[in-house]
């Protein structure tokens, strides 16, 4: 029986890979039951024609016409609007690519878990945001929550979930970004150009940024810990600028595990779509003799304060994880605009979650997902409200 | 209830660290069966009234006065000789650490595995020279392999063996020993003092030997092809100086998993003990951002043909891998004799093989251990001969 899949989010890099995997994979192994996009009709409309999909849905309304002409006798059901979106994640399906990005992707994702299948996790605002509730809510309805970011999904291939007393740590490799050997000076004047320039990964304009505060390494922190129910205190992070080894995880008797592999996102993609099996993918094979050589050193927690600011969320726990995240998306959004300064995203992000520290209940777990939306709104505002106020450089 | 263990060859290097991890073991997770060794009566006296084993058996029968009177009044009953040995292998354990030296373990450790259980597989002979034959025997008695060399643990604590076709290749690292930089014409030259001074690992003579010549390599790249029932074209070889990646499994979806720790032969030891759990070892954790630098390159198989002559004993097969097991070992102790060239030891045994290859029946898969001993027998007398004649020298 061919694994029936769903993308939400198929326009962007995650869905066109997993696209592409299953466009080469053998024949009768995967069906695709529907695409979602965001605003890109073009590009859906063209995915829709060519995996004939039971259903499509695009969250931009303005682009019916577009979008029911380009289909129009192919029986395939459009949707639109962001309840169609969450409606998406409910239809039946073995396999869910959960890959839109942000906070959009919350309700979607939740609903496609509570279907209890597989979920292919790439959006990282499940885990980051409502990273207890998410992962009480796949348990709860039996999902297998199969993580697709290059360093969850590598310690997800080599750690024994059924045994974590023999854990005694992950370690998350980190790039380093194209900062790590930058002075505190030198990052205080670092350009949007310069940030965006990362050495080994081609990615958005947001998370290039992170890359380079490390705030990405700091979201991922949180990420692991809830998605393996692993304490800050047992999660390392180190930099590897090669990026061939993408997680480890240790264990008692002194083994460390690890995955490695050639940066392409298509193998923790495959492993995702083809869990418990493996798939054949035509991912570039590792040739560790032509890389010669791989590096690690500690992260400079001093000059990247993003990694203290997310183990503090963590150690605080309740919406804290939440604050972090959408206040360094306005910090990031300002810093790409000219607002404030390389350094200015942290520290915008600390003067929030100060904000936030005194509101009653702030430590206390996080109850329902409109109560995550809610303080992610609030965080965002009051992220732009300083921002504004105070220029931060 | 407590793990009935027993070890063959308990006062070498495995045997001792085997009786290092049960010392410090949660009390009641192990208990010591058997004990043997091969001439230390000493020492084998000393590790049984610590572990107050049921019996215990030396080879050497010119001690049984010492051992008798060390242990009386005891109640552990003593054996001596060859056959008291493959008796030992007998007795009724749950895990029998197969640690004797040499073509010696080769019985006792078939008597083992006919109790179908677990075995802790730290001699080489089994596998290289009868590799065919032990596995056969090792299915049909049930019984269950742990590799404990570093580089076959590695692999077997990241290989999937349900799924053998997700498997691209199997990647053993090589420190590359203490030659890998020389030239030819110091390798022609190289002394017994030189090829024993091994950069990571402090060995025995005889391995010590063989790791500058890289035959043990090529002898491990045999074990890896028979114990993971691997054509010798899916195994690479990689020279990794550090040592501290032990080896790795390549699959289809392009992800390579590793096993990486610090070079102690307590973690695969107690990885083999433990299986399928883990036990918590003393063993240093490893720290990538001290070692700081891992460096990979290809072999030099021009300058070490001992990597091809251990390909084409395995792509014959038969007894080729049984002669150049038995040629290496006498050409290696005419080497640290002074009597051949450090090149001679590879000369020496395309030699032997050379001699063989014409024997009718050569290639022909081993039917008997008799005959495996037979052969590995005559291999050392026509080295030895070709070794008085010509001199390799």
């Amino acid at each position: 029986m061919a694994k029936r899949i769903t993308i939400l989010g198929s326009t962007g890099s995650v869905g066109e890979n997993t696209l592409d995997l299953i466009r080469h994979a053998k024949p009768g192994e995967f069906t695709v039951t529907c695409l979602t996009a965001h605003t890109n009709a073009v590009k859906l409309a063209k995915q829709a024609l060519e995996f004939k999909p039971q259903n499509i849905v695009l969250s931009d309304e303005s682009q019916k016409d577009y979008l029911r002409d380009a289909l129009a006798g192919t029986g395939i059901e459009i949707g639109f609007g962001r309840m169609a979106l969450i409606e998406a994640g409910r239809l039946e399906a073995d396999f869910v690519m959960a890959a839109i990005v942000g906070a959009a992707g919350l309700q979607p994702t939740l609903a496609a878990v509570q279907q209890g299948c597989y979920i292919g996790l790439a959006n990282k605002e499940c885990l980051v945001c409502a990273g207890v509730l998410f992962m009480q809510c796949a348990q709860q309805y039996g999902a297998t929550i199969l993580p697709v970011d290059s360093e969850h999904n590598a310690i997800f291939q080599v750690l024994n979930a059924e045994r974590p007393d023999e854990v005694r740590k992950l370690i998350l490799t980190a790039s380093g970004g194209p900062f790590r050997q930058f002075s505190k000076q030198q990052l205080e004047n670092a350009s949007p150009k310069q940030a965006l320039a990362h050495p080994v990964w081609a990615m958005g304009d947001k998370i290039s940024i992170d890359s380079a505060s490390l705030m990405n390494k700091g979201l991922e922190l949180i990420e692991a810990s809830y998605l393996f129910d692993t304490p800050q205190e047992q999660i390392d992070i180190i930099i590897h600028p090669q990026s061939i080894i993408h997680s480890m995880v240790e264990y008692v008797d002194g083994s460390v595990l690890a995955q490695l592999g050639s940066p392409d996102m298509r193998t923790p993609i495959a492993y995702a779509l083809a869990w418990p099996a493996r798939m054949e993918t035509s991912v570039k094979p590792l040739d560790l003799a032509a890389i010669a050589r791989l590096d690690f050193e500690l992260p400079d927690t001093e000059k990247f304060p993003a990694l203290g600011l997310a183990r503090n969320a963590l150690i605080t726990g309740g919406a804290a994880p939440t604050v972090l995240n959408a206040s360094n998306e306005i910090a990031v959004a300002a810093f790409l605009a000219g607002r404030i300064k390389f350094t200015g995203i942290t520290d915008c992000c600390d003067n929030v979650l100060n904000v936030f520290e005194n509101e009653p209940g702030f430590a206390k777990p996080l109850e329902a997902i409109e109560q995550v939306l809610d303080i992610d709104g609030r965080a965002r505002e009051t992220a732009s409200a300083i921002i504004a106020k105070q220029g931060l450089g």
